[in-house]
């Protein structure tokens, strides 16, 4: 039956990814990206080095796998609080809480791996889908009155995603919890007349 | 008189190394970075190459300069404004309007050439100055009451900060407007009890 052979192959391989995957991004939090190499990768997943060049060709690449992987599961976990009960208000603060809080833990890392980790395509199209999905909670968030109406969802999207990334200076989950709600009262509707910015004389806040 | 001599000397360094650092800019601007090289800029300011290389080692060295000078003009234009007369929160408003334009404008920039051009100690610099600037003139208008004083003003510098760099996507003069009210409705006091965040059961905006 080759139909089960070859779905055999096929979770054997997924299998050996997912450890090389795992193994590499022990061994870089541990020894820092110069510290590691195909041999000690190869090694700590038990596979010759001709096997792990088979998968990949080089420890940036695994680090870029393991990196989409982080993504792909901070937005699983956004999707999954924006899904929970509770008002689009409720949800949307829940949403911005937890990416700030992955914002504050982003921030822990070596900025040698992170300058590797963002010069991907896959980051560019996960800042799209994630100013999209809060776009799209937002425009929630107008309908039911909870947010403000006077700015489009989308910029008001690109304003919440740069604002929070404020929390990667943050020490405490106090400070996060502080900048959000700071955040958030920048959306809220009816605030009183909105005094203009004119270019001749500025006005107050 | 060999004060004066020296004076002069040191006048002519300077008119030279202002005159590279136009004309580098001016070139890059037209040719991006790979375009230009030291003997183009050498002909394009009327020295030799063996005069233009006792000035700067490379074109990414001429650049920086470039930036530290842009930069300097940047904070300058922002402290005119902190300066002008008018209630603290006014000048609050109009600096970090200054500074969302700024952003806007940045934008602009090549990628290859902001990141040659950020790589420099002065951007670290300029950062952390930039943040104490804007703290003050926050601790300010926490004084005058315009200002919420429920957070401090460094994490509400960050918060700005953070949040008007969101100008670097927008295309028109009036979504930065809108951004720069938006980012300015976060830093209201008594906005009504600001319900808090509990790690169960996270309450609405």
């Amino acid at each position: 039956m080759p139909k089960l052979w070859n779905e055999t192959i096929e979770q054997h391989r997924r299998a050996v990814r997912d450890a090389v995957v795992e193994v590499t991004a022990a061994l870089v939090a541990e020894h820092g990206l110069r510290g590691v190499t195909m041999s000690r990768i190869a090694e700590g997943t038990g596979i010759g080095r001709a096997t792990l060049y088979k998968y990949f060709p080089d420890v940036e690449s695994i680090m870029s796998a393991w990196h989409e992987r982080q993504i792909a599961g901070h937005l699983q976990e956004l999707a999954a609080l924006r899904d929970r009960p509770g008002s689009a208000g409720e949800r949307l603060t829940a949403v911005l809480d937890a990416y700030a809080l992955i914002q504050q833990r982003r921030h822990g890392h070596d900025p040698e791996i992170s300058a590797v980790l963002h010069r991907g395509d896959h980051v560019d199209r996960a800042e799209r889908h994630l100013l999209r999905f809060v776009g799209e909670l937002l425009a929630e968030g107008v309908e039911a009155g909870e947010v403000r109406d006077d700015v489009s969802p989308d910029e008001l999207a690109g304003y919440c995603l740069h604002a929070l990334a404020a929390a990667g200076g943050l020490k405490s989950r106090a400070a996060v919890r502080r900048l959000v709600r700071v955040t958030v009262d920048g959306l809220r509707p009816e605030r009183g007349p909105v005094r203009q910015i004119t270019s001749q004389g500025r006005r107050g806040i």
